[in-house]
């Protein structure tokens, strides 16, 4: 298998391309490290952005949303998507307003959606949609019901046309500004888990 | 000023209504609360979602681009965006699969992007989306030159179709689910901010 994506028009990196990356390693890193994607497409003329929970498995991205909403009338028609996935590293404080900027990684991938209708396809997409957030949990929970499965849509993407990005280290100061009494770096922003809270329910 | 932004169409919420609002202070709270933005807008057929940073001012939403590269390209050319704002605040772990969820606070946005010619809307957008990231900021560092600013897109986005949506609280498990021997409750997540790294250069 081949190590990288091949660029595409769509994913072609044309700002700043020393951000950018095919590298199969990298997409799936990212996407791995995230828990939400940021999902367009376009129903009826109008480009909708919607958000939604997501996990890779091997080279596709899936996505679930309810069965009777209008997300998964949309894609179940088989519309092309643009999926980014963003995680925020840091504030990037520069001594010049211009070159503030943020530290971040993030993935863009192009595509049909498919709706998956093979069950054993989509109940393993579903068990690592449960895994992704909580490890091992699938095995831990009651598992779907037929009627909890027809109530759930399950969407795939299938990564080809993608790409990576990202920007990382210190501002990028002009020289002259070097000088200036002004603080300059990173604040570093990374996503905490907090103290579980226990369900009181019984 | 009227106290929430008119449903329509395009925000009319279908999907657990009770989940939003139009309420023009929770509306701008969530935007005021997070930094970054994921833009859908259709370029040449094709649709695409780009993270940007962003900021809000009374009832308009800023961003801003190299007006070298293909975002600004666009946009300029005033497009129909989707703007959504995710802020993500737990892992909501129930007793089946199926009521696992997340807990979220989220807006989105409709509308014509403009390109903000007017200098001094220009330069106050940039001023505000400085000390967004980091207030105080733009009075403490060196402004933008005629040519870092002719450089800079700012794109507007005026905040009218507009809604929020919001999750929070413990799972919602089928009450023949409670007995089960599973935890289930809420693992809160938050963007925290880490030491600050200053930038070696002199």
């Amino acid at each position: 298998m081949s190590e990288s994506y091949p660029p595409s028009e769509r994913t072609r990196l044309r700002r700043l391309p020393k951000r950018g990356t095919y590298d199969r390693a990298a997409v799936h890193a990212i996407l791995d490290e995230g828990f939400v994607c940021h999902l367009g497409f376009v129903d009826e003329g109008q480009v909708y952005v919607v958000t939604m929970g997501y996990v890779r498995v091997d080279d596709h991205v899936y996505v679930h949303a309810s069965s009777a909403g209008r997300i998964a009338r949309s894609l179940s028609a088989g519309l092309d998507v643009c999926l980014t996935v963003t995680l925020i590293d840091g504030l990037v404080l520069a001594r010049s307003a211009f070159h503030h900027s943020m530290n971040y990684r993030s993935v863009v991938a192009f595509g049909r959606a498919r709706t998956v209708e093979d069950p054993a396809e989509k109940v393993d997409a579903l068990r690592h949609f449960t895994n992704h957030i909580a490890p091992g949990r699938w095995d831990e929970v009651r598992q779907p019901t037929e009627l909890e499965l027809k109530a759930t849509t399950v969407i795939a993407l299938r990564l080809e046309s993608v790409s990576a990005k990202i920007r990382s280290g210190p501002p990028i100061d002009d020289d002259e500004d070097l000088a200036l009494p002004v603080w300059a770096g990173i604040v570093p922003l990374s996503v905490t888990r907090g103290e579980r809270i226990a369900d009181e329910r019984r």
